[in-house]
């Protein structure tokens, strides 16, 4: 690998900065699969090193997906989608952790349980059962991605990704021409077409309505009967293209911390801070659409009570409405972000 | 009466112009009286005639509130109060209907029935469920208000009601000094009353907090215990401020029809416009909040299937939502309101 101390920003190949950022990443990825083999029986460390794990493995098949014509394709496009299984397994256990306590802390909101509502309220037989009930479900699901997830990790598939991961920190298989091309002109031409793709699906979602509050939108399916076994339900379906700008906005981070490797003065600061803004509100978007989901899971439970399903049924209201303010926040940051010098 | 034909608008005694008001509003409410009675069979008629009265028995009661100080308080604030019997007495039935249509739009909503959906959606079982219940629990009580209401029409009480009403359309009990006052003094310093009233009760509002798109205050109780058998609601409580807000927005409307009745060129004409729109707003925040609480009270009932009491929960939130809404539109009026020269 070419070093990049010495070379001049202006004269440094498109090869050079794309490995200088895929080399850290791929030893960030050792380091934290090294810490998750040191953590031992200490969970929280564990869980660290997973995360970190996740983190690096995200940026490099993001990174090969922006600026794939720069690299060995055939190569390239197998570690790809290998990393995107795993961090798609490693991720879970931690999802359903965190819609769990996005759940929780739902209920103790709706209960108006901060302390200024006079003693003996709180949770009604309803909410706490709704409560319990979510725990349960969401607890087993977890301790099955918890399984799922150390399966994956002593697997040789597995070991395999952590093979070529292996490469990449130590020599990353380029497309030859890469080595020739100016970073600034190859790379900033290949994230301006991660760009394009993300503005123009951006422009496919309804932004005008989503732009006006209390539009009441998210929640338009919360009672759909579904129409067919096999149909995804109308409120995954409406999600749906909001998902894909998520993904999209992320690829478009990763693109940009490639492009910020070069250390090029002319970057626009503001233009990451927004990105991770708009990345945020779509995270959101998606945690409040995947509770909303689990809520009206749970309320399928069979022989469950009517005061725990009216609860489920609030909590379902309460995350879509949470997804609506999400599409909100996000039109607003896009707002930002298109109306930026 | 003293005829205003002929007098100037400066020159009209604050007396004149109360009259005349009142006596156009009394001649309505006698109207009205006629109309229901002619009105026979024919529910239509009956319920518009109804609503006129209620429309006149609220403003008689109003301006007698806001230029109080200028009529003959003993026997005016008997026939307020009388009034005011009346008028909540022959708008529960209006009220149920009203609330029933609500909740049953609310619903088609909810199940994204705008025939955008693709054929085989629609309601699930517990939407319908949950429809079928509020019909029964809602026509009941409209059934019951209707009968109510005729019993009051035809009440000795009511017939008392009347006949002050028709001494209010031929000579109005004043207060002798009302006889003196200019009119543009007098009144305009009564209304002002009302307006330090209203604008009292809006700065105790939390109007910041309701300014906030998405700030999901309106359902923070809605999975809130009952503190004590005894105290109303947690929601009620906290809709309070906000009812009284709505009725002090509709006194300083009335009051303003009197104003505008001397025809003075000063008076804003947006200022109409825009009090019509804040009590719009509140009189759906109203609403919504009945609504809500119907829904509520609805999954209270025995025996009801979890499907049905998880189709309320929905609905109650969604209506609470409704709540939050109309204080944000109100806010956004105010703003207007009180930004106006």
């Amino acid at each position: 690998m070419t070093a990049l101390i010495g070379t001049g920003p202006a004269a440094a190949t498109a090869g050079d900065v794309l490995s200088s950022y895929l080399h850290a990443q791929a030893t960030e990825f050792l380091r934290s699969l090294r810490l998750h083999g040191e953590s031992g029986s200490d969970a929280e460390d564990a869980t660290e090193a997973v995360r970190l794990l996740r983190r690096s493995a995200r940026r490099i098949a993001g990174t090969l997906h922006v600026y794939r014509p720069l690299t060995d394709v055939v190569w390239t496009d197998q570690l790809r989608a290998e990393l995107i299984w795993l961090s798609g397994t490693l991720g879970r256990e931690h999802a359903y952790a965190a819609r769990l306590a996005r759940l929780r802390g739902a209920l103790h909101r709706l209960s108006g349980s901060d302390g200024a509502e006079p003693p003996g309220g709180g949770l009604t037989v309803g909410a706490a059962r709704a409560g319990a009930l979510l725990e349960r479900q969401l607890t087993l699901a977890r301790t099955r991605a918890h399984s799922a997830a150390l399966q994956a990790l002593g697997s040789a598939r597995f070991h395999a990704v952590a093979d070529s991961v292996a490469v990449l920190a130590s020599e990353v298989p380029l497309d030859p021409a890469a080595r020739e091309l100016l970073a600034h002109e190859a790379l900033a031409r290949l994230a301006e077409q991660t760009n394009r793709r993300l503005a123009d699906a951006v422009e496919a979602l309804p932004l005008a309505q989503a732009g006006r509050p209390y539009n009441a939108e998210a929640l338009v399916h919360g009672l759909a009967a579904s129409s067919a076994a096999d149909a995804p339900p109308a409120e995954e379906r409406q999600d749906a293209p909001w998902h894909h700008v998520r993904r999209l906005v992320r690829l478009r981070r990763y693109a940009q911390e490639v492009l910020d490797e070069q250390g090029q003065t002319e970057t626009d600061p503001s233009l990451s801070v927004r990105l991770l803004s708009a990345g945020q509100a779509l995270d959101r978007h998606r945690d409040a659409a995947e509770a909303a989901a689990a809520a009206a899971s749970a309320a399928r439970t069979p022989r469950i009570a009517p005061a725990t399903a009216y609860a489920l049924g609030i909590l379902h209201a309460d995350q879509r409405h949470e997804v609506e303010s999400s599409r909100y926040a996000f039109g607003r940051v896009w707002q930002r972000l298109t109306a930026a010098p």
